[in-house]
């Protein structure tokens, strides 16, 4: 089924979009709320976080290719093994993104799928997903540079076959001064322990960011666990956080 | 169905094992001819491998756990990343195993399953399968200990809790000196070019080895390819290396 006859089958205007949808000129803000889906506000002992900036996504799927041999008769310096290579570069994009790129550089390789992955072969391919992020373009064009370098260099060395996609390549949002000034302002008043942060994470927010002035406030996310079926946040912390959200929607609903 | 169940209905005397089996005493001698699964013989440009020894595994499956979390939101030293922990501890077998045990040590990650597995979820835990090989019990057991010891090191430096089954830890087998004798008298006849070479992979002979005086001739695998559905052997080897069993057979008949 296509999104267009999804939405006709739920009675949208799929004919019609654009004058169904609102006018940004009739938008004076946009305010969201969420967990912080980290652990700095409770390292930080703060009960809410006000969003600078929003970190966006580089992503590559990689495909490794070696060749699959007999893990007992193919002797260490004449394999191809794709999954030491998948390694090497895993821990690359570790070292890279920690060390040789920008201090909020973050980098992660969350899956690799390993063909033929039985004990006794060595692994002839590997596919595996990295994600880089950052709130600053040119700290993760220099962490995305290296992570290519890399990958020319494993390709060369270990004699196997390296290709990438690239998935996306997303610029970073600032969000605006003033509604952070006002989310300040607010949070200070109500004597809340809050810090300035940027998320790493993507948001709404980062698109309504284009059409009008944008802010963001987090709250602590228990242990700073997220993408875990064990997420969860305090009441408390739920209460204080949607409390500066009304007192900050108030204020500026004054101003307008 | 039970392995018992399954004799007993193709007809064989599952209640009476013992007095179907063939007395050990009544074999003069066992020869296994069977493909080298490896690139050696090629590599050596010769037709025929007469086997010395056959090498065992030791084999562990290893579960490393780490902590699921937001791939954006977790900085770089708040993490713990199971994959990067199985990344290490990969490449550090095929370190162990090319350059800080025997030369003829082979170590192989064949497979790493990887939870939850997804592009934007640092990797919470990782199961893989660790197999070693060796014709010479004391440098496996020396690259064993070194791979145990780097597993405590990566599970101290990373935070991760990382535990190990291990599924075998098989002695290896030297093959009859007086069959290889006969073995490479016959090709040396033959005018074959041939090599005394150990098998890193486990075959039937190891088994036999235990009851009677046992040899293994090897042939020619094409570019060495094996566990690979490209694995294939040329036919001009294969009946070479029959010839030699067929030769040898005759001579060890008339010694008897």
């Amino acid at each position: 089924m296509s999104l267009y006859q999804a939405l006709k089958q739920c009675g949208y205007a799929a004919d019609d979009i654009a004058s169904a949808a609102i006018d940004p000129a009739k938008l004076y803000a946009f305010l969201e709320m969420h967990i912080e889906q980290g652990p700095v506000l409770e390292a930080k002992q703060c009960s809410v976080g006000i969003v600078t900036s929003i970190a966006a996504p580089t992503r590559f799927k990689v495909s490794i290719e070696g060749r699959a041999d007999h893990s007992g008769n193919t002797p260490m310096d004449m394999r191809k093994d794709a999954l030491t290579g998948a390694s090497e570069l895993t821990l690359g994009v570790e070292r890279i993104t920690s060390r040789e790129a920008g201090s909020r550089t973050v980098g992660t390789v969350g899956y690799q799928y390993i063909t033929p992955g039985a004990m006794n072969v060595i692994p002839g391919k590997v596919e595996m997903g990295i994600d880089i992020r950052d709130v600053s373009m040119a700290d993760k064009n220099k962490a995305v540079a290296a992570i290519i370098d890399l990958m020319d260099d494993i390709s060369t060395r270990r004699g196997l076959d390296i290709s990438y996609q690239q998935l996306c390549n997303d610029e970073p949002v600032a969000l605006s001064e003033r509604i952070i000034a006002t989310l300040r302002e607010t949070a200070d008043e109500a004597a809340l322990a809050n810090v300035l942060m940027p998320s790493g994470a993507g948001h709404d927010a980062m698109n309504m960011a284009r059409l009008t002035e944008t802010g963001m406030i987090f709250i602590p996310s228990i242990n700073g666990v997220s993408h875990n079926i064990a997420e969860c946040s305090h009441m408390e912390d739920i209460c204080t956080g949607t409390d500066l959200l009304l007192q900050t929607v108030l204020k500026l609903a004054q101003e307008s």
